[in-house]
C-alpha cells in the first residue's frame, strides 16, 4: 500500500470514530450545510467541470457519456436537493432492532450502529460524489471515494466544497476522503485496505463490478448489473404482458432494472409475440429471437451471448420456452439475480416462479422497473445489491449500518 | 482452480437449488435422519477417529489437542443431539420480514431465503463437521466443508455417514461436500471460488481467521477471535467487579468470550487490584501488569504484545488507566471487537462506554462470557462474528439466510 493510501485510510478511520456517536440533529445539520455549500459554490464546480468536459471532447467521448458528465446550475441544485432529501430521512443509527430481558435478569438490546468506513468505487457521473457522501455521513460512516478519471476535476471540486462545509461547522473534514489518483493502481490498492475499510461498494458497469468482486479482499457489496427477464406464462393476460414488456424494456433502457430478455411460453407464443412486436416497434426496439421466435415474427437471430448481455439499449433477446420450468432454468443460467417477472393468471406457476427464481426482486404481473429504493419506499439508494450477504435489492440508509448488542446486568456471571 | 474443486463447487451449487425450496418438515426430517445415522454408525466413526488419534500421537500433538480430537460413544451421541436440537429450531427461511401495499397497489413482501452455498474452513474438532452441516442444511444451504488434516479420517467418516443419511431419504447427498485435500492449496482455492460460494466462514484460531480475511475473494464472515476487556470504573462496586473479572477470566479460559485484559481506573486501583488478585490466585492466574499495577500488586510486567494477545489461558494483562476515555482508547487500539465490559455505577460512564466502544457485545456490570448464541437465545451458533457486515455477534440459523422481495401486481408499469 502506498503511503498516500495509508494516510487516506487512517484519516477516514479516525474520523469515523467521531461519526459513530454523532447525534442525529448534528448529522442533519452537517448535510444541510453540505447542500448549502454546493449551491453557493456552483460556479466554482461548474468551472472545474468544464475542464472534464474539454478533456472528454478531446478524447472523443460519446455525446451520451458527455451528457452524464456535464454539470450546470440546475444539476447542482438537484445534487443539493438530493443531499437535503437524505438529511430528512430517518436516522438509521440507534434503532433498537430487538431486545429482551433474559431469565437471569440481563437486559439485552440489539441496536443499530454505523458500519465505520465505506469505500465507493464509481465511474463517470460526478453527482455520485455528493450522493454517496450524503448517504454515508447521514448513516454515521466516513467514506473514501474513488471516482472515474473522466470526472476527476469535478470530483475534486465537489469534495473540496463538501469538506469546507464540514469545516465550517467544526466537523472533521476527514469524514470525506477522495482518492485523486485515478489510475488502476489506486482502485486495486483500495481493494486490499482491510485494515481501514469495512465495506467496498462498486457502482458502475459490469466490468467494474466483476473486477472488484474478483479482486477485493475488503468485503464487497455487488450492485447494479441487471440482466432482467420477463416470462409470459401460457395463462397470461396477453395485453397486460405486452404492456409490461413494453414498459420494462423501453421506459428507460439504460438502467439496471430494465428488461433484457423476454421468455414466452410456446403455447401462447403465436398470439403474444406479434402483439409485443407491435408495441416494441413504436420505439424501434431491435428484437433478437431464437428459432421459434423467428418463425413467428421477423427478427434477428439471438446468440447465446445475447442472452448473457445487459444491453442497456433498445434491444431485447427473446426465447420461446416449453413451460415455467424451462423459463426458471433459463433465468438460473443467465440472470444476474437482479429482477425477474412472471406474467400469469395461474397460482401454481406464480408460486413456482416466485419460490424458485433466486433474484433480489421477483415480480408477478408488474414491471421490473419498480426495483428502486424510491419506488419501494426505501429512500435514496447507494446501489442495488445483487448479492445475498448483508443486503439484497435496493440499498438505502438503513442498509449502511451494522448493529451491536448492549447487555446490562447487576453483576451476573456465568 | 483444480478440476476436483470445480466439481465440488458445481455439485454443491446444483444441490443448493433443491434446498432453496425444501419444505420445513423435509428439512427437519433430513436432520433427524442425520442424527439417527450418526448414532447408528458410531462404531465406524470411532474406528476412523482412532486413525487420527494414532497419527496425532505419532506427531506429538499436545494432550489437550488430542482430547479435542477424540470421539467416543458419548461424544457422538452429543453430536447427534446437537443435530436434533438444530432440527427443532424455528426454520429461518420463508419469514416475511416486512411487507406493505404501495400506493399503486403493488404488494411487496420481503421474505427470507437461503444464502445458497456456505463454505466452512475449520481446524481440528471433528464435531464441527456435523454441527456446521446441520446448521447449513436446516437453513436451506448446501455446504462445502474443509476441516483440518488432523481430523481428516474422522471427517471423511462423518460426512460419509451424513451423506448416506440424505441418500436414504432420497435427498441429493451433494448438499454436503467435504474437501479431502487438506493441503494449504485447497483452502486457498476455496477462497477464490466466488462462482460457487456465497459466503465463507472460517472457524478457528487467530492465524486461520487472519489468513482467510486477507486472502479470500469470497465474502467472508470473520468469527471468534476475542481479545475481550473488562474495565473497572471509579464508581464500580468492587466486589461485583472482582466477581465479574474472576468469572470472565477463569470460568472457561480457552473460549473467545473470556476476558484477556483488565483495565482499572487509577482512582480505585489500590483497593480493586488486591481484591481481584486474591480471587484470581485461587485459579493460579498469571497477572501481567503495567508499571502502576506492579506498584500495587506483585505481578509480571506486561508488554505491548500482551495487550494484543488472546491468551486463551490462565493469564491476564492488566493496565491502570486514568479514566473511562483512556479505557475506551485502549480498547479501540487492541480489541478484536468481540466483547467488552464496564463495571460502573455511573450513568454517564455507562453511556460513554456503551456508545463509544465498537464491539459486537458491550456489557454493563455482567461477565463477557454471556456472548454465546445459547445464552442470548439465538440457538446453536456457527460462530461469533467480529465484523460488521451481514451479522455481528453470535451467528445462529437466522443469520444463515438472505432475503428477496416478492412483488405482486395487476399489470402495474412505471
Amino acid at each position: 500500500m502506498t503511503e498516500e493510501m495509508k494516510i487516506i485510510g487512517s484519516k477516514a478511520k479516525a474520523a469515523s470514530r467521531v461519526l459513530l456517536n454523532m447525534g442525529s440533529l448534528n448529522k442533519k445539520e452537517m448535510l444541510y450545510k453540505m447542500a448549502e455549500f454546493l449551491k453557493n459554490e456552483a460556479d466554482y464546480i461548474i468551472e472545474e467541470n468544464k475542464k472534464d468536459l474539454q478533456n472528454a471532447e478531446k478524447n472523443g467521448m460519446k455525446p451520451s457519456m458527455i451528457d452524464r458528465l456535464m454539470l450546470d446550475n440546475k444539476r447542482i441544485n438537484s445534487m443539493a436537493d438530493a443531499v437535503i432529501a437524505v438529511a430528512n430521512e430517518k436516522d438509521p443509527v440507534g434503532i433498537v432492532l430487538e431486545g429482551e430481558t433474559l431469565e437471569n435478569g440481563l437486559q439485552v438490546r440489539k441496536i443499530t450502529v454505523p458500519l465505520g468506513v465505506i469505500g465507493i468505487i464509481y465511474e463517470a457521473r460526478p453527482n455520485v460524489t455528493s450522493d454517496a457522501a450524503a448517504l454515508c455521513l447521514r448513516s454515521g460512516n466516513a467514506c473514501i471515494l474513488r471516482g472515474g478519471k473522466e470526472a476527476i476535476n469535478s470530483n475534486v471540486a465537489i469534495v473540496k466544497v463538501l469538506r469546507n462545509a464540514l469545516g465550517s461547522i467544526k466537523i472533521n473534514p476527514d469524514c470525506i476522503q477522495l482518492i485523486t489518483d485515478t489510475s488502476r493502481n489506486s482502485a486495486t490498492e483500495l481493494m486490499t485496505m482491510t485494515e481501514y475499510l469495512d465495506v467496498l461498494i462498486p457502482r458502475g458497469g459490469a466490468g467494474l463490478i466483476k473486477s472488484v468482486k474478483e479482486n477485493s479482499r475488503v468485503p464487497v457489496i455487488e450492485t447494479g448489473v441487471g440482466n432482467c427477464h420477463v416470462y409470459i406464462d401460457e395463462s397470461a393476460d396477453l395485453n397486460m404482458a405486452a404492456n409490461i414488456v413494453f414498459n420494462a424494456k423501453t421506459s428507460r433502457p439504460s438502467v439496471c432494472n430494465a428488461c433484457e430478455t423476454l421468455l414466452v411460453n410456446e403455447k401462447i407464443a403465436e398470439k403474444a409475440l406479434p402483439l409485443i412486436k407491435e408495441k416494441l416497434d413504436v420505439k424501434k426496439v431491435e428484437i433478437r429471437g431464437c428459432e421459434k421466435t423467428q418463425a413467428i415474427i421477423p427478427c434477428k437471430e439471438a446468440s447465446d451471448l445475447d442472452y448473457e448481455t445487459e444491453f442497456l439499449d433498445y434491444i431485447i433477446a427473446v426465447k420461446v420456452v416449453k413451460d415455467t420450468d424451462e423459463a426458471i432454468e433459463h433465468i438460473a443460467k443467465y440472470s444476474t439475480h437482479h429482477s425477474e417477472c412472471i406474467v400469469t393468471e395461474s397460482i401454481e406457476n406464480m408460486e413456482k416462479f416466485t419460490s424458485k427464481v433466486d433474484s433480489a426482486a421477483v415480480y408477478v404481473n408488474a414491471s421490473t422497473r419498480f426495483t428502486d429504493g424510491g419506488e419501494l419506499g426505501l429512500g435514496a439508494e447507494i446501489g442495488i445489491s445483487t448479492q445475498k450477504l448483508h443486503a439484497r435489492g435496493p440499498m438505502g440508509l438503513k442498509h449502511l449500518v451494522s448493529y451491536k448488542y448492549i447487555i446490562t446486568g447487576k453483576g451476573q456471571v456465568r
